[in-house]
């Protein structure tokens, strides 16, 4: 039985047997689907706890997700609710702790959709931001869940320039107390999570004033609704921002105060701290603040981005084997779209995308746990380098991604415009990535600070962060490849990326440069360098990628198929990235026109050596019938069965009362009787 | 009175003052507003009946688009509903009929917001393919709104390739009717608007079997609802499909038919009969056809497309002067954000492109009315040139639009991603336009058949149709550019993108025919070919808009500063098509990498010049308040308070269930008891 349930468990079918065009397509698979989930998941006993932890939750049917698509945002409000207390009981249940090897499982498995992922973030900034005695106070209790907690930054007027926050906290020494306001609308709090709804205490920033002087942004723990009976209290409003593209399921908040007090002791102070008689002192490094936000960034990456790309290529691959439509061949059966030279050209890039952006992560993850190290013994070298690269891959990995579920989307024609296919929903939510955490441009210009910083000292001789020596390393020359086929070394294109970003980089600098030289002030010449700035940090961003792909695939195994496979996957990712943007590798001549036909025909080539392989390499994300949701991409690949079922459960497919109102009216010719 | 009404017209502010960030962009336009909105319309005349349609729509409380961000699916279908018999009462009111000067901004000023569009379509192809019996019989039930009419093509398992239909329609002699089936799932009807839940009657596309013989797909008039009581007839199954992205307001339905009889009349029959004794007869030419979808297609642009993005610009470029973020120069104010480059390079060129796209449409519009009087006189001569133009612009133009509207949303941050900026719900709706009404791949595979047919005979001296002569002036030479200023030349940059065009067509030909001489069959070739083909159609589409809106700049008058300023958006436009598509131009070295970089440089200087007459040039489109329905665009820019007002009018700052059933227990600890 356990077997049984253990074959049965990537399926979940209800419809029983599985689409032939879709079997059809895993007897032929050139590599392990298994050997290569355990390679994702870091080990086969990754894999094993992982679908345990999936096992549990998607057999319990508070989880469920199955009516997602037709439930109103107040509906998915209270669902979420309800997973998240519910939660608390399973994990006793379970036997999972915070510190668990489960943990990292139980959110992917939940799809994300529960409540108080702003109350752990609560908890994080006492954690970070607290002295140990208000550690001690507030931690037990929202451990206990004695309050619910939120984190009250982003207002309606600042989201990016946070010195910019216009919200108030005057000491007042009379009452030990601080006095919190909103001095006007776009100083309103907007956005923060768990607080339209849910939330009874917030941490607020707010610029500090003490005896009329401001001591820029401090956070204050704020309660803003009653523990007994959870109405507003005194001195604040608030509510729910209303509807969004996704996160229906979170009560995205708006607050407002109007001298609300909060007692001293209340401001978050392992930093800083206000003494009773209003001295304003500053004690320790902050430099580890910006460690949190670079943790942040990277923890966002396998969650929020690389999940729903690889769900979204999941769902469009399995649909493109079981659609049939228009002939190939004249007398022949309709073809599988995937046999679609374009079809393949939409999909596999987002398949091999996904697949580098694994492995980027795990670059990342690597380089952040040395960083922790090293900022653990007092060594805080590493965190520009950290910052700029967390910086420029969130937002690269957050763009391709984004845009790799619309492709996929799209790919699946009027099926895929139906939220029963699951990618709208992935869509709307992915797109979210690109703004929180740092709006993507933003980020890009940080990370061409440093490029820029590095580039300079480079050329002066001094050193620099590991992955930056490239810019010191410039050849001129020319790509080396003479025929398609050298452009599936990985030592062939990743020098092209070399080039290119060195380059961008370079080019950049130097207009900086001049324009500062020729009089331009400073800030108007970055200014007027922004969008090549921009260009540049991507291009650096994408050529680590291309490497670190390249890398981790010479160290693979070789057997089992899995090196083989992986390996085509990085030569796609590679050249449909120089096919993308060919006017780059062009530019200088590095690359010549010829030399980029030869790219042009390698790259279609490889499309057909990857397309047989497609349906296996998606099937090894591993992913539920459940967790996917979707209607086009379950495991048997009856899509058109399930659209049908699904749409019969719609709440459209009640009665309406437009036709009592306005239809029979019409058509019975009684309307001008109304 | 009526002056201050007019004055008031575009304003249309509940708050009273305009935001003077906002304010200030005005008073330095280089132009006329009234004048440019008078060409956007083709006349004063025109802007004057637009704006009274508009006026009398939106004074109008049944119209209202106010809740539309809070409510469900259902709610939206029936109001809908509700609009649609309103509007009958309304034309009745205001005198405005189907062939009056009114109609066509009836649809605009409802934003689409409206059930029984698809009625119109069913009562266009029983006019198209009805005999005048039929038409007689029907048109009139039709008008009166004795039937709710639908058009049931799209299948579960087919859309691109109607061919592939597999719903069946046998005719019986003995009682001289038709016996429609859904042999399996996949030939379910499926996606049909009006459908789900209003249509009385549809035309249904099925394979016709006379005799065992199947002579191909033929239309169907089948009534699906009782007249009386609106339950379905015997036989039939239908209901709604249920969520899709947007148009929450049309009932998209599903149709499964099982031994359904209709009368043999009821098949349409202008091009094709069964006489009763079940004689198959064809009759007259169906070339006509093809008309119809290149007309559908040619119209969808302005409505469902071009306004999309226009009001997308209007939102996002109000919003980016009256957002300030961050300081562009230490100690200085913050700045408006469109004051940053980046910014300019994400919004304007979408701007630039609607002012583009605009005009093409117009050269479509021209070209369709010259072939429709051609046809008139039975001349089927410009058939193919206008089906391979409206198929390429379909696709070219809801391509370009679509993401021009998603940057704008992501050019907004985090308020864009509310539905209360009106953004997602642009995007959303236009998305669908890259699927409906052909595929756009498909589409762009079409033009580019049709451009290689076009190559091949202006090789062989033969002539072709006007649009694609100058694949026969092929100059090989190089871009004679000199300095930046150069490429502000139209006709620098009209002939790059010539030349890319004939570079792009021609060389894929020639990859065509060497595969068919190697051997490659010829199906198989032209697979091979279709990812280069897209480029090939995308890059022949692109030359014609770019000629075409420097050619209607040179037309234009120059007072009033018009001329000036349209000339810069096709110089923006142009430059900005070279700046994203570089690889394009290099590749044959006809631009130089220093041309390149002059064009860059010209490009980057454009977004400065145009950002000063941003805000007027979205003033042009002349959108009131009410048909943006955007907390972030009003006339008034006083987007922070908008936001908040509407805000607290949702749904889900009601109470919530939720509190009682699952805070208060967790809060109060008493979970356990439950």
């Amino acid at each position: 039985m356990a077997l049984l349930e253990t074959s049965k468990y990537s399926q979940g079918s209800v419809l029983g047997s599985v689409n032939p065009d879709l079997a059809s397509e895993r007897q032929t698979a050139s590599f392990s689907v298994e050997k290569l989930t355990a390679l994702l998941d870091g080990g086969v006993e990754q894999t094993r706890i992982r679908r345990a932890v999936v096992d549990a939750i998607e057999s319990d049917p508070v989880f469920s997700r199955e009516n997602q698509y037709f439930q109103t945002q107040n509906e998915r409000y209270e669902a979420a609710v309800k997973k998240a207390v519910h939660l608390q009981k399973k994990m006793h249940e379970m036997g999972w702790t915070e510190n668990g090897p489960e943990y990292k499982y139980i959110y992917r498995a939940l799809s994300g959709d529960v409540a108080f992922l702003l109350h752990r973030v609560f908890m994080r900034s006492i954690s970070m931001l607290g002295s140990d005695k208000q550690i001690a106070k507030w931690i037990p209790l929202a451990t206990q869940h004695k309050l619910i907690g939120s984190y009250a930054q982003t207002e309606l007027g600042h989201g990016t320039y946070l010195q910019g926050l216009e919200t108030t906290a005057v000491f007042d020494t009379a009452t030990q107390e601080f006095i919190l306001n909103t001095p006007k609308i776009s100083a309103m709090k907007w956005w923060p999570g768990d607080m339209g709804r849910s939330a009874t205490h917030t941490v607020v920033f707010a610029q500090l004033y003490v005896h009329g002087k401001c001591y820029g942004i401090h956070p204050f723990i704020v309660q803003i609704r009653s523990l007994q009976d959870h109405s507003l209290c005194p001195g604040v409003t608030a509510g729910d921002i209303g509807p969004k593209m996704n996160f229906e399921h979170i009560d995205n908040g708006y607050l407002l105060l109007k001298n609300v007090r909060i007692p001293r002791e209340n401001m978050l102070s392992k930093f800083c701290e206000v003494r009773p008689d209003g001295t304003y002192v500053r004690q320790g490094s902050q430099k580890i603040n910006y460690f949190t936000m670079t943790s942040v960034r990277i923890s966002l990456i396998a969650d929020e981005v690389l999940t729903p790309l690889m769900k979204a290529c999941t769902i469009a691959i399995r649909y493109s084997v079981v659609r049939r439509q228009s002939k190939l061949k004249p007398g022949e059966q309709e073809a599988k779209i995937l046999d679609y030279q374009t079809q393949q050209e939409k999909v596999l890039p987002q398949l091999a995308a996904a697949y580098a952006f694994h492995f980027t992560n795990d670059y990342l993850q690597e380089l952040f746990n040395r960083g922790y190290r090293e900022i653990q013994r007092k060594n805080f070298d590493m965190l520009p380098e950290l910052h700029a690269l967390s910086s420029g891959f969130k937002a690269m990995i957050t763009q391709h991604c984004t845009a790799g579920v619309e492709i996929c989307l799209r790919a699946c024609g009027g099926h895929g415009y139906s939220l029963l296919s699951g990618l709208p929903s992935l869509y709307t939510k992915i797109l979210a990535s690109c703004i929180y955490e740092g709006e993507n441009t933003i980020l890009l210009l940080q990370t061409a600070r440093f490029l820029i910083k590095c580039f300079m000292a480079v050329s002066a001789g001094q050193p620099v962060p590991p992955s930056v020596t490239y810019l010191a390393a410039v050849k001129p020359g020319k790509c080396p490849a003479k025929s398609k086929l050298d452009f599936l070394s990985p030592d062939i294109y990743t020098e092209a990326y070399q080039h290119v970003a060195v380059r961008l980089i370079s080019s950049t600098a130097a207009k900086l440069q001049d324009l500062i030289q020729s009089g331009v002030k400073k800030h108007d010449a970055w200014n007027q360098c922004t969008v090549q700035l921009v260009q540049a940090a991507k291009a650096h961003c994408h050529y680590i990628a291309v490497k670190n792909f390249a890398e981790t695939v010479e160290k693979l195994e070789t057997k089992a198929g899995i090196q083989k496979i992986m390996k085509h996957l990085c030569d796609l990712f590679a050249l449909h990235g120089i096919f993308s943007n060919t006017g780059a590798f062009l530019h200088d001549g590095y690359t010549s026109a010829a030399q980029m036909d030869m790219v042009t025909a390698s790259y279609l080539d490889l499309l057909a050596v990857i397309r047989k392989d497609a349906v296996p390499l998606v099937d090894a994300f591993d992913f539920t019938d459940k967790s996917l949701n979707s209607a086009l991409g379950s495991y048997d690949g009856q899509a058109y069965q399930r659209l049908y079922e699904w749409a019969q459960k719609s709440p459209t497919n009640q009665m309406s009362p437009a036709y009592e109102r306005y239809l029979k009216p019409l058509l019975h010719n009684t309307l001008s009787k109304l």
